[in-house]
């Protein structure tokens, strides 16, 4: 009876059983990326159903490249930069996924290039995979707060600079063993790393579009303009809800089975209340159960959970995602009167409820030593509802506004860039169109008749 | 190298192993659990295609909130009710998903108060959430035959009190060690726990609420009110029956290795056999291989192997599944006959084969010791038709009836409050324009061009 | 504590660290199996949403039926072609799966009729279930080149010969112990295997039926038949990729860390490289980056890596697809100059590709005893590009010939019996109004307004 995989000799009782636990700590960990990857789904139809019928085929074609893209980019360069050893700033070793590398051998025993990762007991491929699905992520959030004027070609560039540069630099400093993990902040599955990160990107790229042409004509408001297709809309939410339960759990790169429960519970239970408070809100504050308000408002306790997700109990997960499912309505509205034109509320589902999970680590984290997974050295201090004091809201508020700096500097220096080469957005005509005909040449619904372009 | 997840001292071999039993477990039973939320979107995208354009957004809203109200109600009152430790009747411990419980432990080395899940070696959290999504499970199964036409708030209430009062109860009687247990009624993976009840539940909404406007105005039969999206609805098909393999085998909440792959089998093989026994009974009987046929055939097969999947050789399932096929096409005519307007089907799938699938058990079991799995206090006793006598049929039958007779009362009783406090059903107006403008404010399909409302 | 799944004595250590191993197999077989079941969900959107709207719902329901009726076929007769015991050329036991087969023992300790698949440390189940959904990919491949006119039960009774037959023949000569195995014909997961074989199949079919009314009217070229929804066919090639994590990965049958992660990132960064290749390509040499461009040639990398995956290192693999991206393009303009009418470009990503892929292990594998999964014995000898001769690429030429040869044969006597026996074509005029309303008496979108057919 074969007992290893890929050996020749007999393995001793502690080998093989390290190996069964390398295996399956190693399954749990490309099977939760697999999830995350499906995010890519989630999103695109997401985004798609949520613009308008003209734009569909350029929304699905940035929403498929853009993770592309994402491998190339943090495969050359990105990953290294993330997790190669180097400064408190950023990594500098590990290009082309190179170097040296023992994985799946950990803590002491580890002898590589990448010791920001050598507390994982998979090997690096798994590693790399489950870092690069989470990349690809944060790109994706810049897609649909861009849609429906930018040019194809600047999406893919910005695209590319995001996932290989800017998100992989802030997140060395926080999963890379940089700087601000060595002052204490915590962010367990990426509200700031990756949510924040795409959502201030998507910001900027917004703000440096301007509003999709006829969007804030009138005096005292935005003009809606509704989203083409609810049903794809809704698949893609479910789809993310699906993504969130590798997103979160597969965060601890390790199959234990109590860590990974309760994260599936915390994250569960953070949807659900996010859903039916923007439910209520949205009844309340708009007058209808509006859908693209449920679907945002479960994004939205996802988004927030995602920080906190080891770190708190269940009641205090409801709590976070029911508050987030409440910021997500106002914020829309908020935004319009801003008039930053985010045709899905990618910023306000990923940048402010990113923001606000951040923070609920300080808030509400249970401490170290209440769950097995949660030591002092593996963990923030007691959240400040919970009587820790203000020591970690500090580290956390610390993180949330070096992280949304660099990046709103990254971006606005990239979009700047882009602007002055030609300009990111299509032309009048090409919008008034839509982009598929100009960027494309194709339309998405061949064969049905739809009304006049607006 | 680290062999034990959170663990600072060195553990015991056997303590090791055990650790990795657990592991595999857990994961095996959160990974299945995925599978059956994602059911969430096979439902969603199968009931929304199934009806007319003009109720989508109440449909998919629908089904999207459902999911978090589960969530909330079985973690609230319906986990206690059902697994908590109690009466034959119900459970009366474990609110909150509170309660002593010292899970993985198993068998007599547990302790606390969900004794009627101490077989299952994973989590007290692995096992809520894969009760959980089950639980939801029943809730969709009402939305589409209440359908294009129901008032949204009545819907959330319905589910709210099915979650977490009426499926807890019966459920309890079978899986959380009530008295159709006792009386030896088998029902695996939950033929009647989850799709008879929820078919009943959708039986008694279909009828108070009435067909649909214009429905049964001709004579001699049912005006077809045929569904506006096809394709989505087949992918929710397809979904559902990826989903199903995680319904059968995950419910051994173990990683049984030839427990679970025989369950993958008799449920895959029901579902093609019932998918072609619909198709060539539609053919012959209707004429043309209709594709909604083919699609409830598919679902009619899976819904009756529920129930006797661990407990049946593979050829026993190609029949369960085949007579599931055929039995879909006639019932769906049956119900059109009775004037019970069941835009999706769920009643004829869900119900009527929920109760086949269940009968099946006494029919087909293999019998104790034949596998390895099913021994005489872990299953039912031989089938019928395999020389075992109509003791099975008989413990199959009561369950039926009681479980039955429970829904059909507590649904009837809720719907009539319902529709004594305001009504169920949205105004005819309302209806005849789409209740997506009435009740959400919103259309699905913005920018096409349709058919007037009819 | 439960140590060991459904056995009642003490066991001892070597035998609960086999137990355990057999389950993390097992899990990583059928989780693997789940996602290449969910290809057909993948299939049957791309298919679709590439075709007019006039015949969607045909195009579902063979995509949706067809893995039933594979599930019939290779469980009666195929899988005891492919795998069971027999001759050079086929397996002639284990019809139905019977025979005798104590798997999960491997190797010397197998005894059964199932010698060619005693590598796997599995239950017998698992491997058929494994070896089933790949089988059913074969004949969706088919489905799609034929589509917007063949007769639907013509594709049900092709489809059931090839599954059932055809290809368990070729597949025996390769993974059952025949004749190209001896010779040293390597394909890991099947790009001869399973997409070569489709491709054929598909290739014939086309031709026998000739394009589609109108598609090469014109002097210069084809006529343009865009697809009625790029949205789904979007998520189509989403779902694929995410199914080819457990085609690729899978085909190690069995959970070894390092194998499952290397073969992840080869088969990501070829479709990545697939995709950005046919994109710039498009961008090139068609003058826009056209949608479904971007979707084929990430399909293209997909399949191109897919034989080569466990034998080359990450920097081929991205060679290989982006020449399979590269060649896609060009590709479907060569078939379109043949008058070859494939309306989803399936001969062009799963025949050529399919081939190319093949051929591209005897160019760059890595040789043996570079990765530990792959000894002498396991894999192929050093590719052409890497200094290992010719010889390699000799033997994966004789693979592509021979196994086209026989499918280009079988396929063309079955389509030419089919096409005697009543024709395999439907009427013009029913071509002309849509095969929805002709073969399936529906129409897929109702209550939206089109444009009239044509």
């Amino acid at each position: 009876m074969v007992l290893r995989w890929g050996c020749p000799r007999l393995p001793t009782a502690e080998e093989m059983m390290s190996d069964l636990k390398v295996g399956l700590d190693t399954m749990w960990v490309v099977i939760t990326a697999f999830l995350v990857f499906f995010m890519n789904a989630g999103f695109c139809m997401l985004e798609t159903g949520f613009c308008r019928y003209k734009n569909a085929v350029n929304v699905l074609a940035k929403n498929l490249i853009v993770f592309a893209l994402s491998t190339i980019a943090f495969w050359v360069i990105g990953f290294g930069l993330m997790f190669g050893d180097g400064t408190p700033f950023f990594g500098f070793n590990g290009w082309f996924l190179s170097g040296a590398d023992n994985s799946p051998a950990t803590a002491d025993t580890y002898q590589g290039v990448f010791s920001a990762l050598n507390w994982a007991g998979v090997p690096l491929a798994a590693k790399f995979f489950f870092q690069l699905v989470f990349a690809g992520t944060a790109a994706t959030i810049v897609s649909g707060a861009v849609a429906e004027r930018i040019k194809f070609v600047d999406f893919l560039i910005f695209s590319l600079l995001l996932v290989g540069i800017s998100y992989p630099i802030t997140g060395h400093w926080i999963w890379g063993g940089g700087w601000l993990a060595d002052v204490g902040f915590w962010d367990f599955a990426g509200s700031t790393v990756v949510h924040s990160v795409g959502g201030w990107a998507a910001l900027m790229g917004a703000a440096f579009l301007g509003p999709r042409m006829g969007r804030f004509i009138e005096r005292d408001g935005a003009v809606a303009m509704p989203g083409h297709n609810m049903a794809i809309a809704t698949l893609g939410c479910l789809i993310l809800w699906l993504g969130w339960f590798g997103f979160n759990p597969g965060s601890t790169m390790a199959a234990d089975p109590n860590a990974i429960t309760h994260i599936i519970l915390t994250t569960n239970t953070a949807a659900a209340f996010g859903g039916v408070a923007a439910t209520i809100t949205a009844w309340a504050y708009l007058g209808k159960p509006d859908l693209s308000m449920i679907i945002n408002g479960i994004l939205a306790g996802l988004v927030a959970v995602t920080a906190p997700c080891a770190f708190v109990s269940l009641p205090w997960a409801a709590l976070i995602g029911a508050i987030g499912g409440i910021i997500v309505v106002f914020s829309v509205t908020f935004f319009d009167k801003l008039k930053i034109d985010d045709p899905v509320g990618a910023i306000s589902v990923h940048l402010v409820n990113g923001i606000w999970g951040t923070l609920a680590v300080g808030l509400f984290a249970a401490g170290p030593d209440v769950y097995s997974w949660y030591t002092a050295d593996l963990g923030p201090a007691r959240g400040l509802f919970l009587g820790g004091g203000l020591g970690q809201v500090g580290s956390q508020l610390l993180g949330i506004l070096s992280v949304g700096g660099f990046t709103v500097l990254f971006s606005t220096v990239v979009w700047l860039i882009l602007k002055a080469a030609g300009g990111i957005r299509v032309s009048p005509e090409e919008e008034f169109a839509g982009l598929d005909v100009g960027e494309h040449g194709m339309e998405a619904y061949s064969g049905f008749l739809k009304e006049d372009v607006k």
